[in-house]
């Protein structure tokens, strides 16, 4: 674990959290990782203002993302290191890292490549369905899709690699 | 535990998590809580597009909020069920819910009552500052900040009530 005798460590980034005070209301980026060393982080289109996905960083995350301009997170599934459109071709291109007032929640603004989409359905955000709110006596609540249509085919890009869904 | 059998319970409003299928392009909801019963949630100001709050709902707080039309939340500092601006009156009144592709994050479309505010802090949005990248040596990171002015005084609005930051 780093404290605070290591900000003069050139390779530690991160502030230590010492006082609510300063992790709320000073300019000093001191992250709170969970017992699993992430943090929660969502990415928007910075167009169009469309939640895009959540995910979660770890540390190297958070790093990478800020030293490269592009969007990295941490794979629960993959257990490693993730470079969004990696794979895909669909990079994320940060514009923008906010830091809530916890310090336990990231928001990145982001362009994405390519096709545009963030979602391995295949849609642009991985938020396409909605929760109509006019259903309060039907069981269990239905969807409605927002997104009319994939923006690319799942499997010609990922072919037969692994969903990252669990049920 | 509820399971499927509980489809036909007028009470429970989800539904099961048969197949991977049926969770990321079925018509159905079927949340995944984790294991201390709870859903990542991200707030956005319907007019602006801005984050205003990451959170977490438990079921009933999901249910509240569809049925209600207002956010409602799980409390992780109090402990429990949260109908955002109970105190502040900075109550949210949900425009749309949606839900992503393996349902294990929401999203919520809002307005936000009176001043405006969905901070504890007094700013408009949690996320009220950024993360410069263009420091790759500075140690530690500064934040700059994106909101300029509180939107409202938290000690007349919250007095001496807990804060919920945690170090």
């Amino acid at each position: 674990m780093k404290t605070s005798d290591d900000s003069n460590d050139r390779t530690f980034p991160f502030g230590a959290r010492k006082s609510i005070e300063d992790v709320e209301e000073g300019t000093t980026l001191a992250p709170k990782f969970d017992h699993d060393g992430l943090i929660s982080v969502v990415t928007t289109d910075a167009a169009s203002g469309d939640v895009l996905m959540m995910g979660v960083m770890n540390a190297e995350a958070l790093l990478a993302t800020i030293r490269t301009g592009q969007a990295h997170y941490w794979s629960r599934s993959r257990k490693r290191l993730w470079r969004k459109g990696a794979t895909s071709g669909l990079v994320q291109t940060v514009i923008e890292v906010r830091i809530d007032d916890d310090q336990d929640a990231v928001w990145l603004r982001v362009n994405v490549a390519g096709a545009g989409a963030s979602c391995h359905v295949g849609y642009r955000s991985c938020f396409f369905r909605a929760v109509p709110m006019d259903q309060a006596e039907t069981r269990p609540f239905r969807l409605a899709y927002v997104e009319t249509s994939k923006v690319f085919d799942p499997f010609i890009i990922y072919g037969d690699a692994p969903n990252p869904t669990q049920l």
